[in-house]
This record gives structure tokens, C-alpha cells and sequence, in this order.
């Protein structure tokens, strides 16, 4: 049973623009926001300080460390808050790849994590939805959990979600709460958001948080919103609609623990009968 | 891409009482009903001949074959078509052993799949539901997925949805639908029934059933009812109240094709990551 203690949960749905800068320092604002309103924990949403597009990857890249993760750093030390920092198209140091990345902050300003998204969003759903990342994205290898005061929190981006091996693990290897960075769209927002977190939580009996940026009906792709954050047992706990707005719930682990201990498929599973996906991952 | 034909599916959401006889008698007319509507699968509910109940199991158990099991053959070559035999309990020839048990049989009459509930039913929700079905049940150790003309599909029982694992290696096996003879109950059902074969219809993008008993509201378990179909992105194609009905929809594998093209997490996950669930399971 969990030991570790509550803690306020806030997802930042924030506008995204053009202007770098700008979104950045409005991410500062927010945090800040979210951080005198009480959260503990303060997530930002997928390509926040770009606008989310292939072609814009390449020109908002950044390398880790480099400006953005600077000013993350920055904000998660100033709002003393655990910061995850949304994604950032990342250009790795050395090389011409590209990847869509999270990093991770504790309350000293301290990067504790960095995810590459794992599953790279390629889709083309006839008269409704083409995109492509892998046109300038290359994939992540590794999973990510990172250690925090209240607990191991499982990081994942956006279409990272629809692969439920990652947050299977992420349960398995102890995360209370699996959190995605992320941004669908007008098309698999309706169909697939709400759906896809919900099953990941009552899959594993875990909090599951996704964070979108506003919408903005004008820009080359155009984000559902609907930040929402999920009960261990697969009921919306917060959530909002398509604009600018901060999310936040309380996450307590006494939630989860009484969730297994109700229906106890922890202690169930049938790993005579089929592999535990998670038994030959190293951490 | 399948080569499958399109083929019509039954739930038949059986009123279920104490008298087997009755009972029995009463599901074949039902799957004779179903079949003059032309379906060509037809399934009944989670112990559709006795009253669900531990207590209730021993002394309604039969072995296979045995008199239920007959009259299924039976019925399903007078209706002429695959019938999913809901389940019944099981006494092991030989043992004192007790299943959860499902058989299934072509229209020729013959059986060609028994499925043993592999998760037992074991749950305590304090002030809302407690049952163990492990009491007087032992588990079964295998995995079922039956051939038909119309492709192949998946069995599971009930409790066993909730298990995301036997799902994934029916729908990597090659099966276009899993199929659940089910009974939840009022306090799971209004939770997690509904979601929990979403949950399975997206992340595996395959058709998903589950067959559960009418509502009796003067029984020791209440059935949550509402039976279900859903498509191969998680939308409910077909469903009913708690009442005694037949739930019917179209399977079409041309839909399940369509919505892994557009969507085609079958080509993306990340065995290299992680391991794949049904790698090691041989049939």
C-alpha cells in the first residue's frame, strides 16, 4: 500500500502561439498561476513553446540544455513546484535528429526526467486527418518514470497513450499516476480522448492526467483541449472544454490503494498463462 | 486485410431463473428467434442455466458432456448457426473441480471451443459488493479462440475483461472480435462495463461483445444487463436496457481494416521496447 501523501495536481491548457518567446513566457505565468493556487505538481501541454506541425519542428528546435529548458528550470524552482514541462521539439546535440520531448523538473529547478516520445504520431484517417511526424521526428527508445516526493509518476506524449504496454509498465514498476503531455485533434479528440484515459486507469488502477494546449481554430492543427485528469478508477475526476484554463485535482493515494483493494487485480493476473509485459524491463 | 465475409451477431440477454430445465428450454428458443433474424453467431449470458451464485454452482453443475452441453450441440445445428454457448458451471469428469465454463459449437452441431473462465470473480467493495467466486470455483489455465467461417474469434468470461492481456493476444492472433458472456452487476456495471469493452475494442481495434443475463431484481446477484456491441474504434453499435431482449449487430471485417489503416498502431508498437504480450503464446 502507498505511503507517500496527497498533493494537488494542476495541467496547464495553455494558449500556444508562434512566438516562442512568448509562449514561453506565458508558460512562466501559468505555472506561477497554478502554483499559488496550491498545486504540488504542475504539467504543461505537448509542443508548448511551438506550434505543432512537421515543418515547424525543425525551426523551433531547441537542444537539451538550451533556452526552453533553461526557463523550465527557472519556472519549476520559482513556483517550487514539480514541473512537467509539456514537449518541445528537441534537435539532439551532435546529431541532425529530432525528437518531441519532455523534460521533467523537481521544486529545486533539477531536470529528474526526459521522455522522448516513444510512439511517433503517424496517421491518415481518409477526409478527416493525414499527419505524419515521422516526416521530421525520429522516436524515442526508452520509457520514463520519474521519482518525486509523492510518489513515481509515469511520463508519456500524446499518441504514446493509444500503446497501453507503456503504462501497463509504468503501473507495474509502482507509478501512482501516468501523465501525457498531448494533443489531439478535431477528429480523434471526440472519438478517442476521454476513452483512451479512462481505459488506461481502470486498466491498471492508477491516476492518468492528459494535458492539451487550447484550441486555436486558426493554426495548421487544431488541438480538442479537454485537459482532464481520471480516477484509479476510471472516472473523471477534472476536466474542462476547448479554451485556455487550468485543471486541477487533488491525487491521493489512499484513492488507488482502496481501488486494488476492492478489485484486486493486482493480485490476480494470470502470469502462468500469459507474460507479465513488464517482469524483463530495468529501471 | 481480412478476407472474412460480413456475418450478423446475437446477444441473446436471457431472463434466467432457478429451473435449468426451463432455462435451457427457454435459450433455445431464443437462439431459434435469433437465427430467423437472421444472425449467423449467436450468444448467450454467463450462466444462463442456474442462478449465479456460489452456493448455486454445485449443485447445478454438470459435466462436459453432459445434458446442457447436449442441448447447446443440439440447438445449434437446428438454428443452423456458431453458437457461443454462455457458460455453465463445470464438473471436471474424474475431479471435484468446478469451472466457469463456455462452450461453443459450429452449425453442424459440433463443439469446436470450450473456454474455462481464466480470472475468477473474487471482489469486495466494501458497502456495495462482495462475491468469491473461488469458494467453490477453480480457474481455467488456457486461452481460447475458435475458427469460423466468418474468421476467427475470442472467448473470454466476464471478470476475465478486466484483464487486458487476453484481449491483446486474441486480437495479435488474428481474431476480428472477443466475445464476453458476461454478467456484472449493479455496482460494476454502471462503473466499468461499458468502458471496459471500449477499452478493448480501441486498443486492439477489433470488434468486442458482451452478453449478460436480463435483470432480476428478486436474485441473490443482481445482473447490470446491457448488453453490448462495439466497432472496432470503441463506438457502441449496439446495446439494450436490462430487460429480457436480443442485441444485434453487423460485423463487417471490412470495418476493423478500415480503422487499423487509419490508425495503424498494428504496424507501430515498440517490440523492441517492450515486449509483445503474445509473442510466447502458441495455439
Amino acid at each position: 500500500m502507498s505511503t507517500f501523501k496527497p498533493f494537488k495536481l494542476a495541467l496547464v491548457q495553455l494558449a500556444v502561439g508562434a512566438d516562442k518567446q512568448k509562449n514561453v513566457a506565458h508558460a512562466r505565468e501559468k505555472v506561477l498561476e497554478a502554483s499559488k493556487a496550491g498545486a504540488n505538481v504542475v504539467v504543461l501541454p505537448e509542443c508548448f513553446n511551438s506550434p505543432y506541425g512537421t515543418h515547424h519542428f525543425p525551426e523551433y528546435a531547441e537542444t537539451i540544455p538550451g533556452t526552453t529548458v533553461s526557463a523550465l528550470a527557472d519556472m519549476a524552482k520559482q513556483a517550487k513546484v514539480y514541473l512537467i514541462g509539456g514537449s518541445i521539439p528537441e534537435r539532439e546535440s551532435g546529431s541532425d535528429k529530432l525528437y518531441n520531448t519532455c523534460t521533467i523538473y523537481n521544486p529545486k529547478g533539477e531536470m529528474i526526467g526526459k521522455h522522448r516520445k516513444v510512439h511517433l504520431f503517424d496517421i491518415d484517417v481518409p477526409g478527416k486527418i493525414r499527419f505524419q511526424e515521422s516526416e521530421t521526428l525520429s522516436a524515442g527508445n526508452t520509457l520514463t518514470h520519474v521519482e518525486t516526493e509523492y510518489g513515481k509518476l509515469g511520463i508519456g506524449i500524446c499518441y504514446d497513450i493509444r500503446f497501453p504496454e507503456i503504462t501497463m509498465i509504468a503501473a507495474r514498476k509502482g507509478c501512482i499516476a501516468m501523465i501525457y503531455p498531448a494533443a489531439f485533434n478535431m477528429t480523434t479528440g471526440p472519438m478517442h480522448w476521454e476513452l483512451l484515459q479512462r481505459a488506461r486507469a481502470v486498466d491498471n488502477q492508477m491516476y492518468v492526467a492528459a494535458c492539451s494546449p487550447a484550441r486555436d481554430t486558426s493554426a495548421g492543427y487544431v488541438a480538442w483541449g479537454h485537459s482532464t485528469i481520471v480516477d484509479p478508477s476510471g472516472g473523471v475526476i477534472a476536466t474542462t472544454e476547448d479554451a485556455e484554463d487550468i485543471v486541477y485535482a487533488d491525487i491521493d493515494p489512499s484513492v488507488l490503494d482502496s481501488a486494488r483493494k476492492g478489485i484486486p487485480t493486482y493480485t490476480q493476473r494470470r502470469f502462468d498463462v500469459y507474460r507479465d509485459v513488464s517482469a524483463d524491463i530495468k529501471e
